[in-house]
């Protein structure tokens, strides 16, 4: 039996499972409530230790990842969210600050050891740094959403909070900017707001 | 027979298949050379479907692809990558433009139904749409690198381009910002640089 083109789906022209192809991108979703399930230390150290490995400009790797998961950090982190944001934080069993450090430069030395010298550059441009600390920062954290659910949870990505103040609070003098917040555990009540429509291919794909 | 944490490694703690965690994640490698097999449109499309669906800021998914696949469209593309650039992504089958379109507010009432008069709040802030543009098509790029990997394919993402020059040469007027380049196949001939090492756990991952 030969299949046809006409009896092929999108998902045929993948590789990985269609289990995993759900688990990660299509039947996911951000979620608003969640249980009192608790996530493990092992779990988190699984995560960390998955989406350290895609790519990132010159190897830099600026996403650095804060952990809150007990009650007094939940305390500190939670009057800095937005208040809409509030009762989801307080619910998730484990929450993750995501910061993009914008001294990464300091790093390449042994990060990049075939050219060091891209440190030096960097120096005097701190401009430059917090460009490419945020964009690689979000590239890691794209990683790291996908990577919460790989682990069979579920991740809520959140950008109302006071950055200034989570870095404060959290960073002392570290030059860690908070770029985004992550609920993780899994689902509780009525976890999902309905899907939300995507764009039609043609008005975000094109060829040339 | 019980297991102990002793003879458990991260990998059990993820729920994702051991292929799959390989394919995307831990042994997936950028690619700087290409073989010559093509890469067919139905594989494009079945990254786009999948990667459409991981979350952005109010679902403004303000990501734009542009897949360049022709001799002519590669001609166009080649001299505005960096020198260092050109001959991976002349060895490319496909190469994708990622770019950020910084006026994705248009789309807020198709996308975000529910609230759709947030599109008022972005118009007279360039600097904001550029920001979330930016940073929400970061995201993107993420999901869209390992998108390609899920195709069992290889992606070599690229930030040395005249970022302008791509943008006036392909998007004319339009409001759509060149954020990264990738190139997408199977690997070619010597496709690897020696793997680069990675942070350690404690320099980069903090518990509160």
């Amino acid at each position: 039996m030969t299949s046809t083109s006409q009896s092929q789906s999108p998902t045929d022209f993948l590789v990985i499972t269609p289990a995993d192809q759900e688990l990660l991108f299509t039947a996911a979703r951000t979620a608003n409530s969640f249980s009192d399930e608790p996530v493990s230390d092992e779990q988190l150290y699984a995560i960390t230790e998955l989406v350290k490995w895609p790519p990132t400009m010159a190897n830099t790797n600026p996403l650095r990842i804060l952990f809150v998961r007990t009650q007094e950090g939940k305390d500190r982190l939670i009057p800095l969210m937005s208040e809409g944001n509030r009762a989801k934080t307080a619910s998730a069993p484990v929450v993750a600050v995501l910061a993009a450090d914008t001294d990464f430069h300091d790093k390449i030395p042994e990060l990049f050891p075939m050219r060091p010298e891209m440190r030096e550059s960097f120096v005097d441009d701190a401009e430059g740094r917090e460009r490419q600390a945020t964009f690689n920062g979000a590239l890691q954290a794209g990683y790291f959403i996908l990577g919460v659910r790989a682990a069979g949870l579920a991740a809520g990505p959140m950008l109302g909070f006071d950055a200034a103040g989570i870095d404060k609070e959290f960073f002392g003098d570290r030059a860690w900017k908070t770029i985004l917040v992550v609920n993780i555990g899994k689902p509780g009540a009525n976890p999902w707001f309905d899907r939300l429509p995507r764009l039609a291919h043609g008005d975000y794909v094109e060829y040339a």
